[in-house]
C-alpha cells in the first residue's frame, strides 16, 4: 500500500532589502509552500519570485496570510474586528493569487501565519472570520489546521476541507496538543529525534507524547521550518528519511 | 444618433479611521469608480464597502493602483525599479479583484493614481511596467489614459485597449495637454464653466483651449472629483447637464 | 478660594492627506493638547503644525503615544513585548520632543492613546513598560491617568507624578469606573448633561454615578473630544460654563 | 606629527524580525556609527540596542535619517516637499536622540541615508531642507558630506560644520566625483586595493583616480560597509592597516 504525506514550510517572508529564510533550498525539500502575502512579511517582487520557484519545482503554493504587522512579523496578537480580519485575509489571498498567476501557478490552499494561526486555534470570532474569508475567495480551497482546534471545527462546519498538519520538530502533550514553547523539551533539536518523530507520524499515524504515551494523529501534512541554515538541512534530512522509508512526498492540494 | 460618455471618479481612498471623499454620493453621479488598492490609500474593509456600493449602483469598478506611499497619498514620484512596479501593480489589482468579487462585482479596467498616473504619461520604463502588470493580470482590461502620452502609446503597442479620458475641471493648452496646476487658470471653478467644458467634450468632441482655440479630443470618459463637498455637487451638476443634453452616462467597460 | 482645572484633548491625529479632528478650534478651548506621535496617527508635518498652534495659544503640549498601528488608529490591543513597548514609547516621545522644540514649545506630560491607554489600566507588564519609557525620557514628566488603575499604581510606585483625569462625556459606575461603551447611557450627549457633569467634577470633586449615587473624584484634568464638529462645540460650551462658574482653565503642567 | 581619521559605517538597519548587517562586529572596527532612525530601516528596539553597543565600545553615534520607505530601504528617490522633508528628518533625529539617551549616549552628528544622501548632493531644495532640519535640532551637529556637493555648500553657508568623507571601496573620477556604480571598476573588491586606497586618503590626503591621476581629498572620515560578512572583514582589515601605519582611528565628533 503506497504511503504519502505532504511537507509544508513558510516561505516568501523576505521584505524589500531584508531577506528571511532560504526559499530556494527549502523549496527543494517540501511539496507545499506557504507564501507570505504582504501583511506580516513579503513584498510583491519577493512573493512572485517565490511563487515562480515553487512553480518550477512542482511545489504547491498556499496563501500564508497574517495580521497587518510588519514590525511584529505577524507574531503578536492583534484584537482586530472579525469583519476587518475577513477583509484583510481576502485582500491578502487575492494579491497572492494574482502574483501566483503571473508566476505561472495558482493558490491551492490557505495556512494562516504566526499569531493569527495560534489565535484561531482558540478564538471563535477570529476563526470564523478566517473561514469566511476563505469561503469568499473560493470554498474549494483547503485550510491547513492544527487538529482539535476551534478553527478546525469552524472550517468543517462551514463546509471547508481541512487538512491536519503535524510539526516536525515539536513535542506533543498526551492530549495531542503541542507542548508550549515556554516549557523545556518543547522543540526537538536533534536530527535523529526529528526523523523518528516524522517517520512515526507518516507511517504509523502516531506521535510519541512527551510522557512516552502514544497518541494517534491523522496528519496529511508535516510542517518543517526553513528560516535558519540548520532548519534547511533538517528539512532535507526529513525528506530523505521519508523517501528512504518508502513514503512519497506529495502535495495534498 | 445616441451619444454616450462615461464619468469616472476616484473612490475608496479612506484608510482605517480616516475618511476621504464622499463615496456614497459620488457613486450616484458616475458610471465608473476608480477604487484605491491599498498602496496610496484604501484598507480592505473600506475598499470592499466601496465595491459593494458601486455594485449596488450599477457602477463599473476599476483598479486605481498607486505608489506604495500612504504618507504621501501616492502623490509623490518614487523612482521605483520597473520590475518592482510591475509586481506592485499586479499585487494591488489582485487584491482588489478578490474584494470586488466578495462584494459581488469584478474589476473592469485600470487607472493608475496620482504621481504614478502623471509619471507614466512621460516615463517610458514606468509606463511599460504598468502595461506589463495589466497584461499579466488580464490583457482584456482597458487602461484609462491621458491622450498623446507615453502610456497611451506603450499600452497600444502592447495590444491593450486604451480609453482616453478628459478632465471636467481642467483647462487645456492649445496642443491638447493640460495646463499645469502651477499656472493661473489651470482649474475651472464655476459650475457653468465646468458644464460648458464637459458638454463640449461629450457632444462636440472638442475642448476650448486656454487661448480660445478649439482642439479635438476623442474622450470616452470624463474624470470628475469627489473629495470635497463642492466636488460632489459639481459631479451631480455635470451628470444632470449631460443627461439634459441627451447624453447617456454609460460605463465604457 | 480660586478653583482651577485642566482641559485636555487629543490632537495631531491627521496623517498625510487625511485630516482628523479640528485641531485649530479644539486648541481654543483646552489647556493641554495630547499630540499624536506618529505610530497610531500623526505625520511629522502635521504634528509640528499642531505643536505650533498649541504654542501660539499658550496650550501645554503632551505626548500621546500609541501602538504601532496606523490601520487600526491605535484602537486595537496588540500583544507587544514590554521591552519593545518601552522602546516604541521612547521613540515616539523623542520624535515629538524634537518637533515641539522646532515649533517653539516643549513636551510637558504624557498620555497614552486608545487601546494602549485602556490596556495599561489593567495590564501590569504593559503598564510598567510605559512607566519605564517615561522614566527614561524624563522622570519629571507627569502621566495622565484614569484613577484606581494599574498604571496609576505603577507610575506612583516608580516615583512618577500622576495626574488624574475625568471624562467630560462619560457616565460613571458607582465604584468610580467608567460605564462601558457597550452599555446604554455610557456616553452623555446633551450639552446640559455634559456641563452639569463637568461642573460637578471641577467644583465639587464629585460625579453623579449612573445609579444616582455621588462618588468623589479628585481630577486635575478633564478630557474633552475634538474629532467631530459637535465635539468641538461641546468643548467650547464646557470651557464657557467652567469660566462662568469661576473655574480657571489652567494646564496642570 | 600624529595622524588621525574617523571610520564610519551604517548600522541599526535591522527591522523587527529581519536582521541586516553585523552591527556588533562592525562597531569593533569603526569610530562613528550611523544609526538608522526608523524611516528606511530600524525599529526602536534594534536602534536602542545598536546605540548601547556603540556606547559600550566608545563609538560615536550619528543620526542616519532617510526617506520614509521601508519597502525600498530608502534607496529610491522620493519627490517629497522640502518642508515635509525637514519635518521628517527632525522627527527621525529626535526619536534617535531619545533612544540614544536611554542607551547612555547622545547623537553627535548627522549623515543622511541612501537615496536621500545621493539626492542632496545635487538637489538644492532637498539639501536645504536637510540643513534646516539639522539647524532646528541643534546647529552644533556636524553633517557628514561628500565634498564639492550642493549639500556641502548649503550646510556651510548656513553655518553648519561639515565633515568630508571618502569611501573605502569606491573608485574616483579625475574630478573627484565617485565613479558611478553602473560603470565597471566603480567598486574596489580586493583587500589590498581597499587598504592602499584608504592609506593614501588618510596619510597623503589623496586618492588615485580611475585614470591613474592623483587628486587631493581632505577627508576627516572614511565610510566602510558592514552589511555582508566580507564587508565586516574588510572593515577590520582597514582598521588594522591604518593602525599599523600609525593612523589613529578617532571619531570626529
Amino acid at each position: 500500500m503506497p504511503v504519502a504525506i505532504d511537507l509544508n514550510s513558510d516561505v516568501g517572508e523576505s521584505f524589500g532589502n531584508w531577506t528571511f529564510g532560504d526559499d530556494a533550498r527549502i523549496i527543494e525539500s517540501v511539496s507545499s509552500a506557504n507564501v507570505a502575502c504582504g501583511f506580516h512579511a513579503g513584498d510583491a517582487t519577493g512573493i512572485r519570485a517565490t511563487c515562480a520557484a515553487a512553480a518550477a519545482a512542482g511545489v504547491s503554493v498556499g496563501a500564508h496570510p497574517g495580521y497587518r504587522d510588519l514590525a511584529g512579523f505577524g507574531r503578536r496578537f492583534i484584537d482586530v474586528e472579525p469583519a476587518e480580519l475577513t477583509n484583510d485575509v481576502v485582500y491578502q489571498i487575492g494579491a497572492l493569487q494574482a502574483l501566483a498567476r503571473a508566476a505561472g501557478t495558482t493558490v491551492r490552499y490557505v495556512k494562516p501565519h504566526g499569531a493569527l494561526y495560534n489565535t484561531i486555534a482558540v478564538h471563535e470570532l477570529q476563526a470564523r472570520a478566517v473561514v469566511q474569508a476563505v469561503r469568499e475567495i473560493d470554498d474549494a480551497l483547503p485550510l491547513l489546521v492544527l487538529p482539535n482546534t476551534v478553527i478546525e471545527a469552524e472550517a468543517r462546519s462551514a463546509g471547508l476541507r481541512t487538512v491536519v498538519e503535524a510539526f516536525a520538530d515539536r513535542a506533543y502533550q498526551p492530549d495531542g496538543a503541542l507542548v508550549s514553547r515556554r516549557e523545556a523539551g518543547s522543540v526537538l533539536h536533534s536530527e535523529s529525534d526529528v526523523v523518528d518523530h516524522v517517520l512515526r507520524i507518516a507511517t504509523d499515524g502516531e506521535v510519541l507524547a512527551i510522557d512516552g504515551s502514544r497518541i494517534g494523529i491523522n496528519a496529511e501534512s508535516i510542517c518543517v521550518h526553513g528560516d535558519t541554515p540548520g532548519a534547511v538541512a533538517m528539512a532535507a534530512a526529513v525528506r530523505k528519511a521519508l523517501t528512504a522509508a518508502g513514503v512519497d512526498i506529495d502535495a495534498f492540494a
